[in-house]
């Protein structure tokens, strides 16, 4: 999505991946190799006025090494953080945004220590490669901390108290090279599974608009950020606990390609280029569902008015985020009953 | 654009095109060849579910020759009467269209009895191959008729009247393979140089509306058109005279990108491949300007709220449409202030 919205900016996109037949390699020129393979980072940035990346879990390593060739964006040191929950998680308490309470947690022995402290339902999840919902489990029971510290595989975990929260919204943005920054409105969000299904506008929000407006800038300016980023954050009542953000283009925002004035594709592409951000206002009323595993046939989306389809040209496979339809109208109502057809689709 | 709207649609564009590095080989596969090579017909044809075009000079040889292997639309018989002017007006006559009066002109004695009874001023055509004013000349001076005849080169000609119109509009518009037809808003066009300049919507004229969808579906009907379809016509007053239709997607809609809930290209997509047609209806405020022969900086472009880039991947060259530029905003207002913003760019 982000070499289509380069083409008509005249930017033009290359891709480095390790994945045969890959989303961007069916729109742009792709070079297949590891992300840590020396030789291609360097052709790629050598032919490259500026790099980036849209998978949070590019090694570190690689980052740095390419930044040698051509400046990076988002720097490699978000990228370090939003890597490891206990970094992300120290960054967040530094730049003064509430977390819910939590343990670090390397052995048998601090999770149970972890437990007694926090109480439990807690969530326990590995500080590495989490990645919708793998690598994670709640433990409702103290007496099952030793099949829960093996489920994680045993591995550098953090145990985060299970908040109630009352939803999960994220808030999603922009800062440019000028340290200029734009947002787009909250958006209130639905897993299944652990895995994003639906992302709406959250309604009625100023207050906590403006609260993760502040945090998010004060995020930026601590990482010297440029590009789109994501947080992820627990709403309860009239307060936001940060959960996690991610240095990239973000799931939560592919609605702002009809129901924004700039996508959060163009805008990323924006920042890291040093073009002015474009404005994040928003364009009537948009929701977004995630077609996860299968897809329906293009015949019965383009039936519905104001329902946007956008497949990724992947193979379908259970759990898998293949495409995600967007529906769009002018004012609430209509949205509503756009949106009654659009989950009618997706009947699982 | 048409590959780039396919993309999200899962709907993959190949193209044939004598041209090297065209704009579409550039984001898309390409089979360079001329457009009457058979074996590259061929070829694009049985890899294909249907065909399209985006050129109206495609000859009409090629398109039935494709159309032996893989369904052709929108159908040949409304390439070759876009081709030949002749056809063309008594096409629009047979559907009972206004035309300004003409004649056809094969020789310099029809050329003079044609400006007798049409008068002067009148604009000689060549039938074929007119294209962005190329090929056509403004007789003033009905003794300058030769001069005339000889710089259209003596070739089969129509001689029109020379229409005092209030406004250029132009009515884009598709219609699907099951019959239904769906239109964008008239929009008023600006040349300079016989080039399109600038489009903007046309304000407060519905009866003018329903007039040219009367006409275009009528047009339709008669050539079983399936596709996106414009006609230019001449306003004066309260009156609408067909001028010429361009059986394709058309410079005078690109503002539908940003400006409708289904754009142009991705209409003409539903229509070709047999899904249901999107709703036309605008979204916010649209004007549109042409970059030709130069193109401002995208920095600059990036630097005004509401201002969408779109460069086309050509050379630059005098004359040249390189790409364009659409204003869009919620209200008037503020569109027009945008629009004075964007104009400020176009400094030629």
């Amino acid at each position: 999505m982000l070499a289509l919205a380069g083409y008509p900016l005249d930017i033009r996109v290359r891709t480095l991946d390790p994945g045969e037949d890959t989303p961007a390699s069916q729109v742009a020129p792709a070079i297949r190799a590891a992300f840590d393979d020396s030789g291609a980072l360097k052709t790629l940035a050598t032919d490259s006025d500026v790099l980036t990346f849209e998978f949070e879990n590019v090694p570190v390593q690689a980052a740095l090494a390419a930044a040698r060739y051509a400046p990076v964006f988002p720097p490699p040191a978000a990228l370090e953080a939003a890597q490891d929950r206990a970094a992300e998680k120290a960054l967040f308490e530094r730049v003064g945004m509430a977390v819910p309470p939590y343990a670090l947690v390397s052995s048998l022995e601090e999770l149970d220590a972890g437990l007694e402290r926090i109480g439990s339902p807690a969530v326990l999840k590995t500080r590495r490669l989490g990645y919708d919902g793998k690598g994670q489990t709640v433990i409702r029971d103290p007496g099952l901390a030793t099949a829960a510290w093996q489920m994680v595989g045993e591995v550098p975990s953090i145990l985060e108290a299970f908040v109630p929260f009352d939803a999960e919204v994220s808030l999603v943005g922009a800062r440019g090279r000028d340290g200029d920054t734009s947002f787009y409105p909250l958006v209130e969000n639905e897993h299944r599974d652990g895995i994003l299904r639906i992302s709406r506008p959250a309604e009625g929000v100023p207050a906590l608009q403006a609260r993760a407006e502040t945090y998010a800038r004060a995020l930026m300016a601590e990482l010297d950020y440029v590009g789109v980023l994501a947080i992820e954050f627990f709403r309860t009542g009239e307060d936001l606990l940060g959960n996690e953000f991610a240095p990239r283009v973000h799931n939560t925002g592919h609605w702002t390609i009809e129901g924004a004035e700039t996508s959060q594709f163009e805008q990323h592409l924006r920042a890291v280029t040093g073009l002015a951000l474009g404005s994040s206002a928003l364009v009537g009323y948009s929701a977004m569902a995630n077609l996860i595993g299968r897809v329906p046939s293009a015949a019965a989306v383009a039936a519905i008015p104001g329902a946007h389809l956008h497949l990724y040209g992947k193979a379908p496979r259970p759990g898998r985020k293949l495409g995600h339809i967007t529906a769009q109208a002018d004012d609430r109502p209509t949205l509503a009953a756009r949106w009654l057809q659009v989950t009618a689709l997706l009947d699982d």
